[in-house]
């Protein structure tokens, strides 16, 4: 971490502030321009919150060298981590689609698309029990009888479930009945939640908030990491921006940026981010070309009728449609879509 | 709300679709322009997620007439919402100044500061006890311990307090301990949340997301609203933008555009918005100029050593000539700043 | 288009209101809901602008139900248009690499890397003559002189050149000189140069604003074809958001959205989207695997010595490394790269 | 500038760029961390292109010291700079209004409206000739024949003009008929532009680019001073962010940024901010609260038939009751509106 001081800088107040990190134990490296102070402070910066210093008031600019990641950092672990989700790998050579509907509505909807997908080539069956929705006056979900059904499904087609948790009060429901314990992007910065998961070993599909940058998506992840849980796995579900002819802008790039920052695998969820059924499959397959460990898509027997994003859904059909392409682009990129 | 259909839309499906909303208690109305054909719902809309309309794949473009808010929504209630913070009232004409330290930090801290900015001018103390922070190795707060302090504090000085909530678990101390409670930007869709606040009739601080659009803020009042408690507060914190010379970008135009859609009162936060305690005089003076309610202000008796957000803190000097020079603004729009 | 009038309209402005439309010749229909007034003017929208009614003060909301772009609309034309760069084909089934230095800095430099790019399987050389520079002390390009060293090697090479206008007084050269003109983010609403541009033939490669809406950019396109030049390539090159691990965020999705909204082709800047060389292979192939119908693509034989944007260019050998994989998924989605 | 090498780099390739610096005429000072080499670049590096130094493979990141402008640089001038618009001090104690239609439609309307906003304190005319329209099919402008409606009312009212150019072709007719030549928000990067009008020492509003940071626009400001011409006044129209309720965002944090950065002074354009005249009141005062030198206010007769922007210009009645409050925002601030 590199302090750039201000002209006006008393030798009191550096003396002061140099003071202060040798105490803290950092190591000091002072170094003169030709008209600026600079004061080069060496040891594990990322403890630091850089944004404080800012409170000295003679403190021009603060520069950071090192990520304020560690666990989940690459340099930490230059390995890929590959995910185990109940037998299913992630992160390996092989890309692992994860579908199913927006929300589980009922026991005969689940145990009819479950077949329908996995079939198709899915090895994870998604399916909302609660339901973060704008509106109060919006569908909530079915709620742990949600998660039953999924668990039933999962016993009769053995095919691993994915859900969203919203409340730790509901975490020793999730810990029963799901493989695979998804953090949606409104809660990526709940922090008393996001505690409570370092404490298991369950995998954790982690969501990008929707407008969080890389970095605080991989501290999030680190609060997890930190904890105890290595299990984590990324999603990039699209970010905000001021583009409206799509629900939200996918974020190609975050795909060869995380695999450079770090060791965890990345998912990518083409149908919130475009919010539109039509676009899901030029993007899966761009996400699949570009790096990504997997696809999360939303499927539905009938969109018209779902209770919740009906607009995203794909038919079977089109579904199955859509594996066979990507399974081509997957070879393309010497992957495999199995 | 209005749908436009595909040239290719057949009878059938247009038959199909009518019946559903006729189903629904909704009236129709059909308008054919030259080359489309538009449906119009009539009814309360407020209860369909538009979205969804989409997965009709034979529907072009759905276009909404009302707001999808209904209790917060000033046609439903013309005059303005003033909230009484046990006895401190927010919405009126009176300009309502809260302020104290981004975290509690000790006993003696919060004793030390009270008074100061009690005399400086403000109504009610901040002080933040959960803290959401970014990184897992920075401070988290004091916790109840940090409630209580304030709990004490208010006891002494006759200082109402704020402090943000993080969990619904410490909900039951939050009703004892504190007179606002305030959700945080990343909680704003935390909807698990806002359905227990909606349940109690303690005022709440609902700040605007990080990235939420003026709609769904409302939407999220509107969670708590509909649950029977209307006791809230808005507060605008700053958006993300691209700009990075501010922490935030504070959306100035956010107070004449909530003061035209909602009763509610809205409050602003410089601090947060800024990130820098040079900026915070001159946003707070912008604020109250353009019609806001309130402002919760950061100040810190020795910035450079708080535990958190030291660099947008202010010190007691020059709060107090903040809070002189907001007076003056203050009563040149008709206001006053006792 | 749709007009929502506010309960207080009175008679007297609803008439005068309609009456303007009818004898600007437009058909209207008036429907009433539960407690809304609506107008739906009929006929060609277009030329409406719709912001401006909002200056009637007893007028709700305007909602468009057309798009405001007509001759580039897919509706208007429906098979996707194949422009020819002399003799290259762009928008046809297969995809199309545009490669070269960022800056032209000598003859020499141009004169190397020409063949080295073809080798490789570029169809067209790019290189700036006239740079759009942040800063006014930086490389300003070598103007027309570095437009004659691309004619030399178009001549000695047989391949045709791109380079970006920055002002309509080098048109003359331009035309003469370069077979594709492009027209840099900075300029994209440069109206006055969009103007000129209408009234040539040659092709135009139109690079998205920074910040520019996917229908501001369709307006853009719209200006060159209503001056009566069809022969235009769409060009998207990373939009501006908060993110800043890239220089800028490429819009992935805008590849299916163009495809469903316009007829005209569009081609992918990953160097400028991404503005690091290490991801730029990633991008490509996503850009290909969406559906794109080319890419333009920064290499320069010692990046470390570039006049301008070493940083995103591609070293010789990894350009080549990069073609054949992008061959490879061109393939998987039924395109060619020959 | 600060460089951080990569772990990986190798001796020779150290030497080499330290070669490279030391040639340039920079002194070098070199400082070992625990794990990372940083090499400080001491000398006038706002020469260096920072984003191209990262085409060194072996650099990890560079840190920007200084920041990259100078002659707009407050550090270079620390008083503020009063531009002298045909007689009207702007950037002084008084705060300056310009007001005026979006477009100039007609001598009668100018003629009218010119003695009202005088009369009701406006100070300099606005009235565009050439208009940026998004559409093809809008309204272009009067052009040449504009200007001279506009010259001729500044002869008979004694009101200067200000009024936005488009093409470095018209800059003729603008040095002779206008007093303060407007570079709007489209061509804030239209360096071609900015060169000519750094030769010329006529007055110069630059406003700030939709999506342009602060650093960018005050490097095109730097283009103009860099030339010669130092009359340069700053103008935030609003940035474009994800918030749809206001047509733009207003970035009232910008007047103490700007403040603190640079000398030069800076107005604020509440139409185009807000884009309707019911929040531009509201963004006056708080402009002026906040420190702003003035302000650029649409006002037209029958904003129900402008040609270009009706929905946020004020009517004259609005327009003069707003000057009154502003004036009285003015003097709680210490300054006047004369």
């Amino acid at each position: 971490m590199i302090i750039k001081l201000k002209d006006t800088a008393t030798e009191k107040q550096i003396a002061k502030l140099k003071n202060k990190f040798l105490k803290e134990g950092f190591e000091l490296h002072e170094s003169l321009g030709t008209s600026t102070l600079l004061l080069g402070i060496i040891g594990d910066t990322t403890v630091i919150d850089i944004n404080s210093l800012y409170a000295y008031e003679f403190i021009d600019t603060v520069l950071r060298v090192q990520e304020p990641f560690k666990k989940v950092n690459r340099k930490f672990k230059p390995e890929d981590t590959i995910v185990n989700v109940s037998g299913i790998e992630i992160g390996g050579k092989n890309v692992v689609i994860m579908a199913g509907p927006c929300a589980v509505e009922s026991e005969k909807q689940i145990n009819e698309i479950a077949p329908i997908i996995k079939d198709a080539g899915a090895k994870i069956l998604r399916g909302g029990a609660f339901k973060p929705r704008t509106s109060p006056y919006s569908f909530q979900g079915m709620g742990v009888e949600g998660l039953e059904i999924l668990e039933n499904a999962n016993k009769k087609y053995n095919l691993p479930v994915v859900s969203e948790i919203m409340s730790i009060d509901d975490l020793p429901y999730f810990i029963e009945k799901v493989d695979l314990i998804q953090v949606g992007a409104r809660n990526m910065q709940n922090f008393a939640l996001l505690k409570e998961l370092g404490k298991i070993d369950k995998p954790i599909l982690l969501k990008r908030g929707i407008a969080s940058t890389i970095e605080e998506w991989l501290m999030s992840a680190e609060y997890i990491l930190a904890g105890g849980n290595s299990n984590v796995i990324l999603c990039e579900r699209g970010i905000r921006t001021y583009e409206t002819s799509t629900r939200n802008t996918l974020d190609i790039s975050s795909i060869p940026v995380i695999k450079k920052l770090t060791h965890l695998p990345i998912v990518i969820d083409p149908s919130h981010a475009s919010g539109r059924w039509e676009y899901v499959e030029s993007l899966s397959k761009a996400a699949i070309a570009a790096g990504a460990d997997g696809l999360i898509i939303e499927v539905h027997q009938t969109p018209e009728t779902a209770l919740s994003d009906g607009q995203q859904s794909l038919k079977p059909a089109k579904f199955r449609a859509l594996v066979k392409k990507c399974r081509r682009v997957a070879e393309a990129v010497d992957r495999t879509l199995k």
